[in-house]
């Protein structure tokens, strides 16, 4: 009994935090009632059960099928069933006469050969690709053909029936649309708004949360990469955030679908309000997301950069990934604020530092290989050429803390330091071995065919590691490539929705 | 009127060509015809109408109502309609006794107030996600608890009322059950196992494809990014194939959702198949895939490595990919015939593969880099240092053909030469100068706070440039990598749905 009160509780206490969560819902709940009541007063009232009589059955039928979340939503499912039913009936009517004029004997055959054909059409039709958003439409067509035709035909005057329902119908219909809109109406257009500024913002979280993640992990945890759970990062919320906006394109779809439906409202008040184009600029920040999708594939790849070497090219990795969240933190409240401001500045810092991050990866890029070459020559004393070697590799890096500091003005002068204090991190750290997935080395001595030795494989693969770095930052850039697509997306969207101009950056 | 008949007989033709794609389209549409033929008959004819009156209408309804493509979802429907309809019976039946016990005053507050707590609550619950999937039950709960009270309370006798109806659209459910699983079923079990294994067969596909372009990529032909149509990429079936198994997770979920409903069926015989097995198959697969959009991503990226290097990875490329296209296509292949195999030989053979490309790109790292370290130099004639590094480079990249012909068969003879040319190659090589997004150039230019002068930077972004090989080759690398844990997944279904075991691999 205890546990059982326990685990009312907690039911109790779910259920009022996801009230909570978004009040939306309540009143949402709280309109269906009304309307299904007020719909149930036209029978529970003595005056208009006698004028309507027992066809306004259909009117609640109506409301139950109709009312939706959204307005727009509404508006879709009101024009189906007002479509399929008007439909339905001017061809029940028509079958009806025609049934009658082919005498006594014909008719149950032509009206049941033309539910056969009706049934069948309708069914075809909804699956074919294009009519597929109005598949309620077909079905509501099928049935309400169907009733129209038996019922005419075992209660007669059919054409009387198919009226009072469609007046039913109507009636129905128009409490359920006056319900949603005039009682707190909730807009599929200011949803759609709502979700892509989200998507925004779940996109620049991920690629810092990214991007942290990648310059923090001393390795100590390296990421496990659990089997059983692929696509479960618990720790990363930021990351399910990305990969929701990535499968959200079919709710995108609908709510933009319902909000060509609505009336301009709110903050929308022109007509023919630009719906597609957030579909447009929704599908370029997916594009977007991919990236940040093989951002963190990398992070979680078997084959990682060993710390010393991510840690140096850490403030340039830092800069250009929290400006490219800051601009797509600034597009999104832009697109919040239906405002269109001009992000040349932002565009211009994420540019520079992206160039200083290139520069950066290109100077150092020895380091990327320098391991193999050095350990490959110290490893075969014949050649006679480590000296030859480090003086070279002295000689490439020498310059760089100057030229640096003459070029640009770094803003982080710890960068330099951190350079040159990586090869004496280089010598000091342990020859880590990344697991290459532990079976290949099983597989590599089984295998008689291809017998490479161990040690240069092995040596292969730490040299691979560090070009893994390259990975990361190739990709990052290709990121920072994307957003300027993104940019131009939203710019056509803030044209074409007249957002207010705004000079300042 | 010429132009009017040239579009019927194209839409004809389409028509034709879309029911031929997929014969069970028509199929489907007939049985509908049928069901629907089949349920009127119990009003055309006089006997079965003489015993349900007019009730039967509801038999209609429900037919129309629950009648889907796949008998699961037919069956999922069917039983969303039942305890529907059963819970509102009950229900009304209740509040029924509870009003009329009340007095005949209070009588309609009662029913006015209990249908606006049913439909607040129903409206409510489906809002809760994890009652999501049973939406439709509570629309058909809320509905058919009005329509009883409703009736009930006009037309007296509310207990025959609701017995009536629900064996009418007992009878309504029996008839399409019967239709849609006696007359040519379409089972959501079969097109889920099938659509699987069309998954791995488009990742397989695209991963080739996105390879086949980048080695034959001359840089005539190089890919504009068009803004506009951002996803669509017309001269890549395979990519669209496979970004469409990425968006596929909502289908393959509700076709599982569905296929847990029908009975053990063709070649999935026996109880409680592992259907959510299905589905964490397709989400490692779709873990590969993004790896897929990854190098697909690289394909079309702003920066590309010189043709020249790529092709000097060519046959360690081509071998690896085309490895592990073959091992997923026979993955496919696995599942689709219901067999398991172990796939050791191929896993050695992919992995061998790869790791010889990560040999290769290790012994030719320096070429990642070297197009710097050389310009660099040789930039600074202070340095004096040209001699000593291209001594390193031919003792670095010397051993390389005969370590290589030492340690493993090379099967491509054709690479150290290739490599060896490659130097030629480099020197005859304009330099390509590629178009990192063509507005940064002005940026730089304009911002006077970043003045780094033009050819360092234009440099920068050509040795940048050959790092995105090491890109797409880890990207490479890295899918292989994932395979393992889609053998895994697979391992784990075969086992689960006991698929045939094979010795031979």
């Amino acid at each position: 009994c205890v546990t059982k009160s326990f685990f009312l509780r907690k039911w109790v206490r779910d259920v009022w935090e996801f009230a909570k969560e978004d009040t939306n819902r309540v009143i949402f709940a709280l309109k269906v009632g009304l309307a299904m009541l007020l719909v149930s007063l036209l029978v529970l009232i003595q005056a208009p059960f006698k004028v309507f009589g027992t066809n306004i059955i259909w009117a609640i039928l109506t409301v139950g099928i109709m009312f939706e979340y959204t307005v727009g939503a509404t508006f879709n499912r009101g024009f189906n069933r007002a479509v399929g039913s008007l439909l339905a009936g001017i061809f029940a009517i028509m079958v009806i006469e025609i049934a009658m004029c082919s005498g006594h004997v014909a008719e149950p055959y032509v009206i049941g050969l033309s539910i056969f054909v009706v049934g069948a059409i309708t069914s075809f039709m909804k699956l074919w690709p294009s009519l597929a958003p109005y598949e309620y439409g077909f079905r509501v067509t099928l049935f309400t053909y169907c009733l129209i035709i038996a019922s005419g035909y075992r209660m007669g005057n059919p054409m009387r029936t198919a009226m009072e329902r469609l007046y039913s119908i109507a009636i129905g219909g128009l409490l359920a649309i006056l319900v949603n809109v005039l009682i707190c109406p909730m807009w599929a257009g200011e949803q759609l708004h709502k979700e892509l500024v989200n998507g925004f913002n779940s996109v620049a979280e991920s690629l810092e949360e990214c991007v942290k993640k990648y310059l923090r992990d001393d390795g100590s945890d390296h990421p496990e990469f659990s089997k059983t759970v692929i696509d479960e990062f618990p720790d990363e919320p930021a990351y399910k955030n990305c990969r929701e906006t990535l499968n959200a394109a079919a709710r995108l779809d609908s709510l933009a679908s319902s909000a060509k439906w609505e009336p301009p409202h709110g903050r929308f008040r022109h007509f023919s309000y630009p719906w597609p184009e957030y579909i447009k600029v929704a599908a370029v920040l997916r594009h977007c997301a991919y990236e940040v999708m093989a951002l963190h594939g990398c992070l979680h790849s078997e084959i990682q950069a060993p710390y010393n070497l991510r840690i140096t090219f850490q403030s340039e990795i830092h800069d250009a990934a929290s400006q490219a969240a800051e601009l797509l933190r600034s597009l999104g409240n832009n697109i919040s604020n239906m405002k269109s401001s001009l992000h040349t500045s932002l565009l211009k810092r994420l540019h520079s530092s992206t160039g200083r991050l290139q520069s950066s990866i290109d100077l150092h890029s020895y380091l990327l290989t320098s391991t193999h070459s050095f350990y490959d020559c110290t490893a075969k004393p014949t050649d006679k050429l480590p000296n030859t070697l480090s003086l070279t590799l002295k000689d490439c890096s020498g310059p760089f803390p100057k030229q640096s500091s003459d070029a640009e003005p770094n803003p982080n002068p710890a960068v330099p330091i951190q350079a040159e204090s990586y090869h004496e991190a280089m010598r000091k750290q342990q020859r880590r071995l990344y697991s290459w997935p532990s079976r290949e080395v099983d597989d590599f001595e089984e295998d008689g065919g291809v017998d490479t030795d161990m040690i240069p494989h092995m040596r292969t693969l730490e040299s691979t590691a560090a070009l893994s770095l390259a990975t990361f930052t190739s990709l990052l850039i290709e990121f920072v490539a994307r957003l300027d697509h993104l940019v131009d997306a939203v710019d056509a969207l803030a044209k074409m929705a007249k957002f207010k101009q705004e000079s300042a950056s």
